[in-house]
């Protein structure tokens, strides 16, 4: 936290209250934070930045950015099933981004920090003559080796994914105005899907000695399942058809048949892509039912490394071109 | 670590050899890392960007940066007499930095990582159409509950500063061909203090249950002292000609007097400055002796709130002026 009087203005008036209720921040005013990590349990650590023109359009409000940057790193701990503790902030910002935007970004980080329980323990505020960004990085605490990783996924084990997908990728699009046959309602609900994902939090917790495999999905499916299989040296098979999607994205393929692969293959979903042994299915019904969230079985771990989609015949689908859509 | 391929063979070739020793990083290929901190420590988290064109000049060598990086962030660590374990790395650089630019990051990564005994845990790694960032976040450990901070001074407590001060922003001077008429030797010596720093890691172990406030200095002798003093509700007076300076230092004040005020208010020193009760100044000499590292009284804690520095005839010089030097 160095830097001009201007900086140190600014931590008072915007981040200062961010770190309320988390004592090892030490009101943001000396040389680092402090962490307390409970015996028995180990820290988890993410970090995702994002910069303008790259990671999101300028003009995009300040507070939903924010929220889209906390969320990401969130989905990470959860994928690892973590529950979130602080998280630090660096921003890089352009000197024409004045009190109104900050106010606006410490507003949107405000109510997530709320809602996901978790405080503000320290940060960088620099200048830049380039584009704003923004960076976090999330702690998260978890049971002492029970971490979820990738690397777990067993020949057999089922593959699960929570919510829906494609939503993400479709919402992109309609956020562009490139879903215009669409009618509003699905537009605003796959929009909404693409600017405030929801992190899996509460269902990565309940994975801990569950899933054998985990991750967020945020690259795309076929692209992640096969980050699970290189990790766990395997293949995957899933079925197209089996993916579940939401009304939203379902309409939007109805009118535009081409956007089945974008939803398949699209990121930005951040459900969570998990496996479990056979055993494990009727928990994993029990876990659905008991967070309200659908947990759809879309496929298996094979021998192998290939993972392969197939169409609701049994035919295989061309991954590549989907990934390339 | 999401991204596009071209990021995953980048963190393959030149990240993932740098988290090799430090298991929690799962090889850099998981949604995030691990920490262990034993039990009776806490974790101390510190972070630091840089920018191209504001905090470093364009075409400075990687790894030179790199270092320098780790290093400010190290200080922070060694501010709070904490023990480096790992750091996370976040870079948003323009495509025009290829693979020899990262190649020289990550070999100055390395050489310091060996040097200060930690590992990349994780990071993210992002493009940008702007100059490039770089940003870490150091993680140290200190035992629970007795980390060093800026709040503990009292008044009688001595000030001590170490090795000397001046030579960051001289260094500075130097490195931008400011310092024509100053030799070579000297010049080089200062460029390479503003350069590469050394973080007083071992300093601030050993001020753990002796210092009773202790930052690093980073923005100036009096901006950074006056941040003590507010942190402990006390005031600060200190001798102008007690603060130590380097052969190099006085030399260049020696070739033109204009810079001493220079050297006394210029930052990027990243000497540890910290205070003692006078029964500890014994310790605090067998602590330099130990570690062959002066550390200097130049003053000390007073009742009130100003930091007032006074020269050899006891006379008030004008903070103000300084600092806008």
């Amino acid at each position: 936290m160095a830097g001009t009087l201007g900086e140190f203005d600014r931590i008072d008036r915007f981040f200062k209250p961010l770190s309320k209720g988390c004592p090892g921040a030490l009101g943001l005013s000396d040389d680092a934070g402090l962490l307390t990590v409970p015996p028995g349990r180990e820290l988890v650590v993410t970090t995702d930045a994002m910069v303008e023109s790259v990671h999101y359009l300028a003009g995009e409000p300040a507070s939903r950015l924010a929220r889209k940057l906390l969320r990401v790193n969130l989905s990470d701990l959860a994928a690892m099933g973590a529950r979130p503790i602080a998280y630090t902030l660096t921003t890089a910002l352009p000197a024409q981004l004045g009190p109104a935007w900050l106010a606006d970004l410490a507003e949107g980080l405000a109510a997530d920090q709320d809602l996901f329980g978790l405080h503000l323990l320290g940060g960088d505020s620099v200048s830049t003559p380039g584009p704003p960004l923004l960076s976090v990085t999330a702690f998260g605490e978890v049971e002492a080796g029970r971490s979820l990783k990738r690397s777990g996924a067993c020949i057999g084990d089922r593959i699960f994914v929570s919510g829906t997908l494609g939503d993400g990728a479709l919402g992109l699009l309609a956020a562009r105005g490139d879903l215009p046959r669409l009618g509003s309602d699905h537009r605003e609900a796959l929009a909404a899907r693409y600017h405030l994902p929801t992190p899996r939090l509460d269902l990565g917790r309940r994975l801990v000695g569950l899933a054998t495999a985990a991750m967020d999905v945020s690259d795309g499916l076929s692209g992640d399942l096969a980050h699970i299989c290189r990790a766990s040296a395997v293949g995957a098979r899933i079925r197209a058809d089996h993916v579940p999607m939401s009304d939203a994205a379902l309409a939007a393929i109805a009118v535009d048949p081409a956007l089945h692969p974008v939803a398949l293959a699209g990121g930005d979903d951040y459900e969570l892509l998990f496996t479990v042994p056979p055993s494990a299915v009727p928990a994993v019904a029990t876990v659905s039912r008991a967070l309200d969230l659908p947990l759809t079985n879309i496929g298996e771990i094979v021998a192998g490394s290939e993972t392969e989609i197939l169409d609701k015949d049994g035919k295989l689908l061309n991954l590549k071109g989907w990934e390339h859509y």
